[in-house]
């Protein structure tokens, strides 16, 4: 069955029903399709096309068609919108179910399923990244106290506790669910009512099918209703960015969890072994996140490149927008829960941490007592600079200096300068809001639960 | 000069130098640059590091680095901070200006000042794309009885106005421009007090830095602060959607200013010549238009490519956000009023568009009259396709039948019939939201002026 | 069964089960997976690993393998390497099967497998290209006599013959089909016997197993063979530019199809029609072959970001690199054939070519004409462009002047300046290699069916 | 000067103006577009377009314009070819250089130019990776005998030696170098005698004209001549290809520099400090690098998406293809001696990389030693990984289990087993071509040597 047959005299070509069925992926949207076809039908009914008992069979056939797509998921329709129509008329007569479609073009209803679908999985993201941020601050709250090298250019940089790192996460990923939460508002337009491009001549009003289906608000245009799909790419887009941060967040525990660096171990069960060499535990989960970073991006250039150039309206090219859009969908799906999983099951070596604290991590404090003995900080800075590459030259710490020979660093050196070299003072000084000072953390951490 | 010179005894690789220096693309943040650090050398005087004839003689000399910038624009050091650092000390005594930086990194002033330049940026596109959304406007508002062919598939489906096309631009536009306001408001998070990682240790007040200097808010992790990139990958995603959005405005304009459809003339102004060809008046501008488009899509898949995978905390790497967030942002002046001036100055051939008026356009509302007349619409959609197919294969026009005729189609053909072969009345059957009535346009009229 | 159970006390989260299961894609390596486990056997007899009867019975076993996933595609394990050693062990004892994975890894294994499917699939798409090359090619000189607009910035610029376009494909397929023969090479590199990273223990001869396995080469570093992936970023590549060099071609057939133009007629066998509009006939064979192109870029940017800053080595990442592989050849598989039955279905309206021929198409003939008269081209293109910004703005033909207007233009015209208005002169004078007289285009012909 | 100006009335507008001037980018084609254009005009001079004094006066011009532009790089013209062209009118008379352009577009002129450009900017990248390649072979020649952990996963796995990393990136930047070579014959195709589109109606003899600049061949089709970037975006590929590949030899070196593994020191002239931290020394010169990769990637994107559905010829749209090509040179021309800079001097630490040698990764050699006691490998690998697991929960080197102990996990065991541990002995016995023996390294190593 084909919904267009009328003007055609030839079949189509094997190569075109290959090319253009779109069966196998737009069947997720059966679901969608048939809560908008009742939606819609209850409109028709309203405008006199369809009358009480057409309403009736039609709602009823519907039912029956839901059943089906339940129970026979399998379908080799052209695609979703005609599997419907055409189950439909297996269970309803001709005459009554060919009135469904009545001033309604699959450009409308697509981009309607479609938008439905969207929001609710916007949802699920929300409320997985929901979950994975307070399982981080649930690992953060409970790690608030373990100081470790804070790094920069994957070198020691100054101590941080690591609970710093963990919220830092959390950060990132609480701006990724607000710009979807942004994002949802942009998807629930009501496509339905613009018809093929010119809008629906049987007077249905589009505010009430609206309101039926859960939309904020009506798409203003009937052309731009059909055609558009920039909400789709700003959807990809934060896909692609949750993707980012995840691929950040694993690439640190990779390392982390790695013999060189030991501070966490991935448990077992979110860990691979090798099928040669048999010692291995391998991060698999979280290289998999890292990896399917890649997909997220390219399901992003897949839609912007298919858009680009497209004259206005609808043209076929943009049936090319589901499936990136599903597959963003689907990784979110299976790496956001994974993560969660990482983060609940990971344990923490607080000895291997303590035990990678070395004295450079305090040279920015050392740079700073001299600060505090009135000299200009770039001075400062210069001074600690040579006490440490002496220092590393000697093959001493930089402790180990006496203050007979700091002093011919910097005169302004005196007994006290012993006191930099401690870790827990150099976190208390950074006492900001957003640093790493026990009541910074603190108050940071408040800031989250509220979030939550 | 160096700022980080003290424990190196080696000079820099010229192979290093060449590849790491900014100063060509970062320059542009200089005056940012001067505004960040007089409000950090202010609240350097309340903590006490800077004495008032310290802070007097540092914002003098800012004053008078500014001033250099504007007469001496072309720098040679290593990156913009470097520069100011060192013009500043060509001015101001070494044991004042090196308390400047004291408590600072570089790691935290970048992200201060490029969110500054970006927030400022982003302002200029919301205002262009206000201007050509005006344009817009102006020019539906012209047309809002200017009946031409709508296109599906490039292929002429059904009459609309040409306003409506108009509109279904503005309407893109105008979520781009929501989605730029929202992301300024991410961007409008303070970096500085974040350190190079850990927090200030001077007991800066972050929110009045913010106060002072426009945020809206104060970035609550120092991690994340030095370390996120998300918002300017949000705007370069945002940038890409305004690039494939006015791609296919442009490509509108193309086709239809072309002598096949000759629907508009683009001004002479807007056009190029050839220097092989002497006859021809190309669309240049609408071409480079859509040809940037590339260029934002690339931007945007240069950050996501660098920041992925990155462990967190400040990395080189992230050096290379900037150019391609200027790059976006250029690119973005140029094209907007490049489109608002073709949209000011294009001619409308109402003849033309009128003489593209053929009845194909009507099929579907011959198919409607058949509903109005009983039949359910799939029905309906088959015999109209039967009738358009027939005139076809006999090359006549479909009005052309005689009612007998019609009548051997469908019994439900009556005198009325003839009623269909009327444009404007197709349009004046779609009124509802969004659809291109009379009455429907000049709503969504109304409805675009309150956006302004 | 899990190949890798020994040193695990945990089973594996179910979150990454879901994560990390490939089999579902990496089935279709089945049939490479069985090729390359029977050479490897063979060789494990011949370095004594195996015995003869271990070996006979090992490969019937495989030939058991293969029946079954012939007749049993849908299978549930880890991977299609676990499937196929599972599936081995129900049909040969433990004691003999379990040899055969000695001293190889699934690193190696995967790596083989893709690289031979690859290289298939390669020969698949080049003689796919080679099929859509000959319906050019024919069509090309079923069209060597049609002259038509040649157009620039889709302006109308010199007259051309139709074959001159349908050859300009050509010649890019070539390139494209050059190019996948270059990639095949690369991609025939052995990886079998890099084992997990450090090489095979055991004395596997490389080269035999490449003679056997129809390799080219053996790759020189076991890390290197284990780890690398830019063989298949490459035939990525290739893809997108295919899909961008189809893309240009469906967007002229696209545009000279519909009614302004009219150039051709796409057969209704390639057409689809509207499930509202019963006149549509929309050439979606061409918009679908135009936007995969989307998916061919995105594709190519999946696998680039994923790899991007991995460490060598292999990583699980590199899981990742298949779907995309996949997913471009299937595209190819899907578009090139229909672009091919498009090419060979499509009806050209001589007539509508001609009636295009507008004198503007000989405006640099014009030009030419003075140049023959003496005058330097840069003078002769400003005189001729003035002759048509007047003919223009009188609103008559260029040809229409008469000499002693002509001549107020130029006193170089004389009675011979009509012979310019002849566009089939026009085309004989480009008579150069690769231009459009019918000498050029019969010898272009030539070296066309060279090439195939 | 415009060198279209004759049928316009209007000026550009400055809008259009600056989105469409490229003599920003496209001033670095100056002297290929002399070259060009001394190439062309004896070419006019042949066919008696030019006569001898003609040619003398134009050759005498272009001579002084190259020294014009070498002197006074700065140009505001439209594009290059009108800056030469004006250039060319202040030295020769207008009735003598108007006649340069006769039968020439710049549709054929600027794709000859940048197709030189490009050619020889491959010779400079192959050079370049040939030079890094000389690097990676020297310093795998010093450290043939140097062991340490082969990593997958990151996560050690069998000991190999250095020699076998640098030597691996060695092969992946010969593939490249092979591609790149590839391309730059498919670069070397003359444009030039395509006109604007149809071809040159002077009868200029394009196979001498491609002899005369160093092309390999005429591209034997007008249209795809002006109107094909294929070979762009196949040389951005290889780009991004190889800054993936630098990427991926980037994070090995930062990973491995860091305080963590301690394998190398990078050297303090390819390192970089910290304006905060004054004992930092960072890796920037590699994360530059690693960086870098994002915008190779980009630039690909950039012109693919710019190319696609684009009309075949020449549109304004293709001005886009220069940055991102140029970028792209660039980029390889700072990236690639910057890692060769960083080769050439990182030292290694023979010591940390023998004390990184742990039992475990003698795990497969384990497995491997009951192999040889007639074990089926699968067997084997279960038990290796029981031993490993136990002695990990109990603590001990698995080494020091006693012989009584092992035969717990097999009764295969006996005296012979504790000469599994022996680093050296593991990498001998892995002597496949491609594998880590001394033999088979020193056999790879040759196979270096001839490919440089």
């Amino acid at each position: 069955m084909k919904l267009w047959g009328g003007r055609f005299a030839k079949p189509t070509a094997p190569e075109l029903e290959a090319l253009g069925k779109s069966i196998e992926f737009d069947k997720r949207l059966g679901f969608e399709d048939i809560r908008v076809n009742r939606a819609y039908v209850h409109e028709l009914n309203r405008v006199g096309i369809v009358d009480e008992e057409e309403l009736a069979l039609i709602l009823k056939g519907l039912d029956s068609v839901e059943d089906r797509l339940r129970s026979e998921p399998d379908l080799d329709d052209e695609d979703i919108h005609t599997a419907v129509e055409r189950l439909l008329g297996e269970v309803v007569e001709h005459h009554v179910c060919g009135k469904l479609p009545t001033g309604r073009s699959r450009n409308d209803l697509t981009a309607t399923d479609l938008r439905l679908y969207l929001a609710s999985a916007i949802d699920k993201c929300v409320s997985l990244l929901h979950g994975l941020q307070k399982s981080l601050l649930a690992k953060a709250m409970e790690h608030v106290d373990v100081i470790m090298p804070g790094y920069t250019h994957l070198r020691r940089g100054q101590p941080v506790v690591f609970a710093q790192y963990l919220l830092a996460y959390f950060w990132a990923l609480d701006r990724d669910r607000e710009r979807l939460g942004e994002t949802k508002v942009r998807t629930l337009g009501l496509a339905l009512g613009c018809g093929a491009l010119a809008g629906n001549p049987f007077g249905v009003d589009r505010r009430r099918l609206a309101e039926d289906l859960g939309f904020s608000h009506v798409l203003p245009n009937s052309i731009d209703g059909v055609s558009s799909r920039d909400y789709l790419i700003e959807f990809l887009s934060i896909g692609a960015i949750v993707g980012v941060d995840l691929s950040r967040m694993a690439e640190d525990l990779i390392l982390w969890s790695g013999t060189e660096f030991g501070f966490i171990e991935i448990d077992e069960s979110y860990s691979t072994g090798s099928s040669l060499m048999p010692q291995k535990r391998n991060p698999d989960s979280l290289e998999l996140v890292r990896g399917k970073s890649g997909r997220l991006s390219g399901n992003l250039v897949s839609l912007l490149t298919t858009v680009k150039a497209l004259p206005t309206g609808y043209q076929r090219d943009l049936q090319e927008d589901k499936e990136a859009v599903f597959d963003t969908i689907d990784t979110l799906m299976l790496t956001i829960p994974a993560m969660e999983g990482v983060v609940n099951t990971f344990e923490v070596s607080r000895e291997r941490m303590a035990a990678a604290l070395s004295p450079d991590l305090l040279a920015t404090d050392l740079a700073e007592y001299l600060v505090g003995k009135g000299l200009p900080f770039r001075k400062a800075h210069t001074i600690a600079g040579k006490v440490f590459a002496t220092a590393e030259k000697r093959q001493i710490a930089p402790a180990d200096f006496t203050l007979e020979e700091l002093r011919t660093f910097s005169p302004e050196f005196d007994n006290s300068a012993t006191e930099v070299w401690n870790y827990a003072a150099s976190l208390e000084r950074r006492d900001v809001e957003g640093g790493v000072s026990r009541r910074a953390v603190a108050e940071q951490i408040a800031k989250a639960k509220e979030r939550l």
